[in-house]
């Protein structure tokens, strides 16, 4: 039986008689429960859920506890979701930046968060048509907008190549040679997988190398935004409600990926047709209820679950409040631009809306490992560990010195932490830096034969690069720019004598004293004087640029070029350091894991890594503190409580009208009497499971999930069955959207959901 | 079988064999359910609990559904909580002083709020031993200390007096008549009472006087503190949480009723003994769960469930706002007072907290009013009226003016309710011109014979008045009494010409051009003048002033005296402007009423009225907002999770320390393991049943009423099935507190609760 025709079968409730049995299947084992004691404040009648801990590579799924899945509400089979080699439903679910998406129709129909495409929109918006400020419908294929740059990458196939990637690794080579010698080996395997057309290849690489996972993906590069609510709706609440519940967010949007009229994937452009995905999620106007179970696909970026207690105190200590120092101030600084300059205010507002949240998830992460009390947890889990493993000599032998040796090699290279920290950020805080340091480590790296170029600098890489150095435009304000260097200066200048970038302390020495002089007069000078001189912050001149020789920058007058050759030795010390350490880890970290796996004796999970991953998880509520329970649905009613007439609570009038009209379409959930906006589970999720689908037991899409709860942020460092919540928008208010505000009933057919009666008339 | 012998069968669960039934039993009609509509967002798996409706007068007892009562969880009959002419338990509930208490031990241990002995602990207070801080505990009986005034008042017997009171009472009176001939009754009746000895009698009038009772009562007036928790526990979470849940404040103190050797009611004095009630409350251990009925006796102060529209506009847009905007400013300025002058702060502690505690309530009112658009309810409710009354003849001609009569003679009345609600506050905002005011009006009321004086001043009185009039003095700070007259004295010119108080006007006008000058210098230069021309300030004096005869006060050179007595015009006109109302709304409410009782053909329950009342509800939650529901338990670790060690979250170090050793005694709830500090009921109450006993099925006493929840402050105006929550500590962490942390086996010893092993060993 094919998986689709199984899958009708389970839809007419005849496939399976499931198994009865208890509600408390685990799935793997547990590496860190963040907080083990006693909830007080559950209603007395809510039960703690099964665990939705996990974040299973879909090859995982044919070792799975199926009856056990069955028991809690899966009405498929688990080789119907997945099967290697085959295929199955999971492929409707696709990677979208740094997001997730899925298909939603046999015409390439695409579903995601509203903020996962909030680029796409701000590219698609002008001061006089501000599509953020209107949300957008198109009408008809025909007005469907160009995405600029938004590429979908539909998963086909993953093999473990781990024994190809260490092959004939000698034993005594540095943690550079070792890194590249594993670098040198994915690109031959990703060079040979891409010579199949149309083809994306990537190696994942598990743990720091505990395994090497090649994933193969169908690119597709013209996709175009269909329908959008406006900003005041994709993200109420805005960032007073990031991270928290109760939640009113409508943040989905709808794409549609489009190839040429052979069916392969091409850019965009007007003779392009529909791409029609090999599967598509049916979409569930039902919805869904609490206790049900939900299960999640998409591509969580990472995730730190087996980390040392080294690492956790790290990341309390110094990591997380470096962010929270440098957002802050970055985001006072755009803020302040926007206010001065209105025209700034719609290239900055992406970045200012991705350092908010930067800003909260950190703040966040400091409360809840400090709650959590992790890091002496994490030492009493490594006293047991120590115990066992000199409890068997073979243990002691093979594990004895795997943790403190991994240990001293974090510690040694927490030297030059702030300036590394710095370096990182300073060349995303000036965009035109930026810009000087792609284009001129593209030239460097182009002298050098393809396979021997860095990873992400290859000939496959080109079109990449272009698209985003053109595309910047739409996100550049100069003068923000400008602003942001000089916060990026000023702390640099706080950096010790050995640690100093010397090309920043050459451009600000002064010529007649000839100290270095990082006073505001002399920062403010000099930016002035970089920006004078370049041409970066203009799209055509940066891809004239782009296509120079090495040897033309280094005879070039640009100030940013030249600066950016300047500080080319920094940058790649720099570069080699980051590089270097992953060597090292790969040469530590898998060691002591698999004591750690051999400890626990169960099933392991990876940490997350961008690659494709699927959760079982439960509907279910929460407590964020004493006497609170936090229940796991929102209604359309609460939305129109929460607003006031002031952002970031300010929906468009329509929809309040709709909402004091009760005229909920069919949407309505009857137990309520009101359309569910969000609804919450214990799904283990992190950030890039942004806009992944959510589906209920059948396989049918339910919602969105599109955030986690405040109490879950440090759930990246350890699964927490009692506050690891995530965030969704339920399928229900989408459709109540289209229907009941848009009148978009074209595209409730195309997704075979029949639109009601006409407004009014229903309910 | 009398009651004690049914009492402890029931204890033991023989009495009765209940009858299965539905759990939807309704006592008593709906006058106003604030919010009809469902809540979407109470957890799915909880259902509405039976509602608490209701203050129902003890007599009302006999009327109601026992059997319903009995299905929802009471295991004792009706009859034995109070029978007409017999008694019975409900006698254990006391009034204090504004607030409700009860006594717990044979041997007249008194349980009440913290809040409600906040002035004697506070009057115990010196800067060097300051209870409010510390706590305190007598070891012994002779430890107990004098609880300055505070007074106990033992209700003994109810009897409807309606007949007597308005018999032969003349159609054609005006309104100022006819309360005087309703007074005139009134305190015949209360004369003839309180010819018994040491009995304190009252006539109650219910809903401006559709029914008249007569309570008789035995007065208490040695009442001693027992045991109170520091201030810190006792309120904490202060204004942060006043009105919230989730809460955690340890709400309670222990005083004990003392009377002389032959029994009888005496003053404070060493050969007191303690007083032995008839009946006291069995003190439960176990505590109560979700789900349970409780019993609330107490004496709930007003409420207004059967307002017109009118009167509920005029709350919302007048008298609530004029609340907030004069506490506002009132409580800036003693907190300035207190900030600048430290001594100043124990005596206006209480003023303050008073003053905080009405500006959250009328806050509250405001918003929840808003919220449930009770004016346009009203509005819908009267036009169901108009038709119910217009729909026979009979009714119309009986019923069909009252009305609009009612609403006529509200509005006609609206005019100068300024001068008159500042005239109210500025008698409680100088301290010192109130004490004036009491003197001139006792001096001046005593020139008639007894029984015509107006209520309040007549012999029965005397002592009443001469004691407040000495305890105020350790609320009194001469500072912030000057401050708080000058406030009022800024305000009052506001006041339009018409509705000015002369005595000011002249008293502020400037020698020399005749012009009233309410400039700052010249308003501080005439309270200087004035606070330096009295003697008032001096608790002796104020004795000796008390006793002087009309004409001496008006020979007196006091400055203040001359004050109150140049308002003496004012201030009767206004004390016959409020009579003239009350005889008014006597005439014109109660028919109005009737037909109400008539319409809505269901058993009625009058509005609170200080008299004695008794709730039956249920332990339950609520949502407070959409996707929250608040939980009905807190506990011990809530409480330290929440401390930051700044006020109002900072708990003794010892109550940290025993929760973090999870040193629980034998008080954690099991499937919490953990103690309950507070809970929420459905019960219906307000202001007045703070410190009421909350008792379980079978009369135990498991908790004290101490507050209602910030969505439930507009249910004076109309209970709210889905808002209405009371807010109660859980006898548990009183008996906690008791045992862990106090030590004080002595009185657990004496509520025969036995004392766990010590502290360590339980559990």
């Amino acid at each position: 039986m094919n998986t689709l025709a199984m899958r009708r079968l389970a839809c007419f409730g005849l496939a399976l008689v499931l198994a009865q049995g208890g509600c408390k299947t685990k799935s793997g084992h547990e590496p860190v429960h963040m907080d083990g004691k006693k909830t007080s404040c559950r209603p007395e009648a809510e039960p703690l859920s099964p665990s939705g801990e996990g974040m299973w590579p879909w090859t995982a799924l044919e070792q799975m506890d199926e009856r056990g899945l069955f028991a809690r509400g899966l009405k498929l089979r688990l080789a119907e979701i997945w099967t290697p080699g085959e295929g199955g439903l999971a492929r409707a679910a696709v990677g979208l930046r740094g997001c997730s998406a899925s298909f939603v129709s046999e015409d390439g129909l695409l579903i995601t968060n509203h903020h996962c495409a909030h680029r796409a929109i701000q590219r698609n918006s002008t001061p006089e048509r501000n599509l953020l400020e209107q949300g957008f419908l198109a009408r008809s294929r025909a007005e469907e907008l160009d995405g600029h740059g938004l590429k979908v990458l539909v998963f086909q196939k993953h093999s473990d190549v781990t024994d190809r990637v260490l092959e004939g690794m000698a034993g005594d080579l540095s943690d550079l040679e070792r890194i590249r010698h594993i670098e040198k080996r994915e690109k031959e395997i990703v060079k040979e997988c891409e010579a199949k057309p149309d083809t994306r290849c990537e190696v994942s690489r598990e743990n720091d190398g505990l395994r090497y996972v090649l994933l193969e993906k169908l690119e597709l590069r013209d996709v175009r935004l269909v329908a959008a609510p406006p900003e005041s709706l994709g993200s109420y609440g805005g960032e007073v409600d990031n991270w928290r519940w109760p939640r009113h967010s409508m943040d989905f949007t709808l794409l549609r990926a489009y190839v040429d009229r052979e069916g392969k994937p091409a850019e965009y452009g007007p003779d392009n047709v529909p791409y029609h995905p090999a599967e598509h999620f049916q979409v569930c106007a039902d919805g869904i209820s609490q206790d049900d179970l939900v299960m999640l696909l998409g591509t969580p970026y990472h995730t730190a679950r087996y980390s040392t207690a080294f690492e956790v105190r790290q990341a309390l200590e110094w990591y997380y409040p470096m962010r929270v120092s440098l957002f802050s101030e970055w985001i006072r600084i755009l803020e302040a631009t926007c206010q001065e300059i209105p025209e700034s205010c719609i290239p900055t507002a992406s970045r200012v809306r991705g350092l908010n949240n930067g800003l909260t998830n950190a703040e966040g992460m400091i409360a809840g490992l400090e709650r959590a009390n992790l890091v002496s947890r994490k030492d009493g889990e490594h006293k047991e560990w120590v115990d066992w493993v000199h409890a068997d000599p073979k243990r002691s032998e093979r594990w004895g010195k795997t943790h403190d040796e991994l240990v001293r090699y974090l510690d040694e290279r927490t030297k030059g932490r702030d300036r590394d920290f710095l370096t990182r950020y300073l060349l995303r805080g000036s965009q035109v830096l930026g810009f000087a340091r792609t284009i001129t480590k593209w030239a460097s790296e182009r002298r050098k034969p393809d396979e021997e170029r860095e990873p992400g600098f290859q000939e496959r890489d080109r079109e990449n690069l272009l698209s985003d150095l053109k595309q910047a435009q739409r996100s550049l304000h100069i003068t923000a720019d400008k602003r942001t260097l000089v916060l990026f200066l000023t702390r640099l200048d706080t950096l010790p004598a050995d640690e100093r970038l010397q090309a920043i302390d050459e451009a600000l020495r002064d010529p007649v004293t000839l100290e270095t002089d990082f006073s505001p007069a002399s920062v403010q000078r000099y930016v002035k004087t970089l920006y004078a001189g370049t041409t970066l912050g203009d799209e055509a001149s940066r891809e004239a640029l782009f296509n120079s020789s090495f040897a033309e920058l280094e005879a070039s007058e640009d100030t940013m070029i030249q600066l950016a050759l300047a500080l080319k030795p920094a940058l790649d010390a720099w570069n080699d350091r980051k590089k270097e350490r992953e060597g090292g880890l790969a040469r530590l970290r898998p060691p002591y894991l698999e004591s750690l796996i051999e400890m626990r004796g169960a099933r392991f999970y990876p940490d997350a890594n961008a690659s494709p991953r699927i959760a079982f998880a439960t509907v279910t509520g929460y407590s964020p503190r004493d006497g609170v329970w936090h229940t796991p649905f929102t209604t359309l009613t609460g939305l129109a409580d929460k607003a006031t007439g002031e952002e970031p609570f300010d929906p468009p009038r329509e929809v309040l009208d709709a909402i004091k009209a009760r005229n909920f379409g069919t949407y309505a959930d009857e137990k309520r009497d009101d359309v569910p906006v969000c609804f919450l589970s214990n799904s283990d999720t992190t950030g890039g499971n942004s806009g992944s689908p959510v589906l209920d037991g059948h396989g049918r899409l339910v919602g969105l999930n599109f955030d986690r709860v405040y109490e879950n942020i440090a759930g990246d460092f350890g699964y927490n069955p009692e506050l690891s919540r995530n965030v969704m928008v339920d399928v229900r208010v989408v459709l109540w959207y289209l229907e009941v505000i848009l009148g978009a009933g074209h595209l409730l057919q195309e997704m075979h959901v029949s639109a009601a009666p006409p407004s009014g008339a229903s309910h």
